[in-house]
């Protein structure tokens, strides 16, 4: 049997990639362009669980500052890995699971085996000098190692984050110059342009 | 001037397609594969107004049968239409003002332009036998024409939804088996794949 004879018969027949999502609420600017923490919401977590799964990601993690919001997104995951909600929908479960709540970005580079070992890519909306395109990181993920993407809510990710990064990820346009995606959106195209066959 | 020349320049840059989006509260199946009506969500309304927006969809239809659905829905689109929301968000009221709430698929078809003016493409999670690839949709989209893209909410149309359509999308793969993806995700994913340049 060949290799692609196998892949076609798998249940998970595509490229095993090492992606990682992180949804950032800090630090993340506000209208103004202030460094702020932004309010987690329910459905960002299920709807980003969901794409991630989806596409094989590995882990979702959700940064957040703020000790109640860390402990309202808990409480929420656990009801459906853990409580009730994962009984009702089992795929859903499937899809939390993946979820990881975080204080820093630095957590979470360390969780996957800290800095050197993980390369970091953010994404943006506004337009900026040094951009990766579509078609070069997808030739960079298929390389391997690990790959974190980061997506900033509110008036997206804080400069400092930008600075920091290995790849700043071009931004997605789609038909017109209207670019105000939902942040689940964005998320959802950005994982299927990069990682879908 | 080559009207490449003039679409390089021009502030919407992309073929201009008539695409138009209905997400359907009825008729859709229940986790039974009963028919029902299922509710109106607020963040349907802005994900897939701001997906729409952002691909330049004609207009975005919201489908139910329940009088009290369509009165929330028509206070939360007026909201930020007609009302506060749009003066301190103005893209977001650029965004609702493509939806118009309709009562059944009939109407949103009339309301294009009656049926035979209208090409009419139902999506689904589910493997069937008559599917058009993304491949051979966007072909047709560029030949011209009006289109109607469906979406379901709950657990998709109903077969007479599919059984009326021209057209069965194939269903959207990620890089696994898992096919639950939240239906403002496969929205924006399928107009990106179909839309985008």
């Amino acid at each position: 049997m060949t290799d692609s004879e196998k892949n076609s018969n798998s249940c998970e027949p595509y490229p095993d990639l090492e992606v990682y999502v992180a949804l950032v609420h800090y630090p993340v600017l506000n209208k103004k362009g202030d460094v702020i923490c932004s309010a987690i919401t329910n459905l960002d977590l299920h709807d980003i669980a969901r794409a991630s799964r989806t596409f094989g990601v590995k882990g979702y993690y959700v940064v957040s500052t703020l000790d109640d919001q860390k402990i309202l997104a808990d409480k929420i995951v656990k009801h459906w890995t853990e409580g009730v909600g994962g009984d009702v929908n089992p795929a859903r479960r499937e899809a939390l699971n993946l979820i990881k709540i975080k204080e820093s970005l630095e957590e979470v580079v360390d969780d996957i085996g800290g800095q050197g070992r993980v390369k970091v890519v953010a994404t943006t909306a506004r337009d900026s000098k040094a951009v990766t395109s579509f078609g070069r990181l997808k030739g960079e993920l298929v390389k391997g190692g690990s790959f974190l993407i980061l997506f900033g809510t509110a008036w997206g990710l804080a400069d400092e984050v930008l600075d920091k990064s290995d790849f700043i990820l071009e931004p997605l346009k789609g038909a017109t110059v209207y670019n105000h995606l939902s942040v689940r959106s964005a998320v959802a195209i950005i994982l299927d342009r990069l990682i879908a066959r």
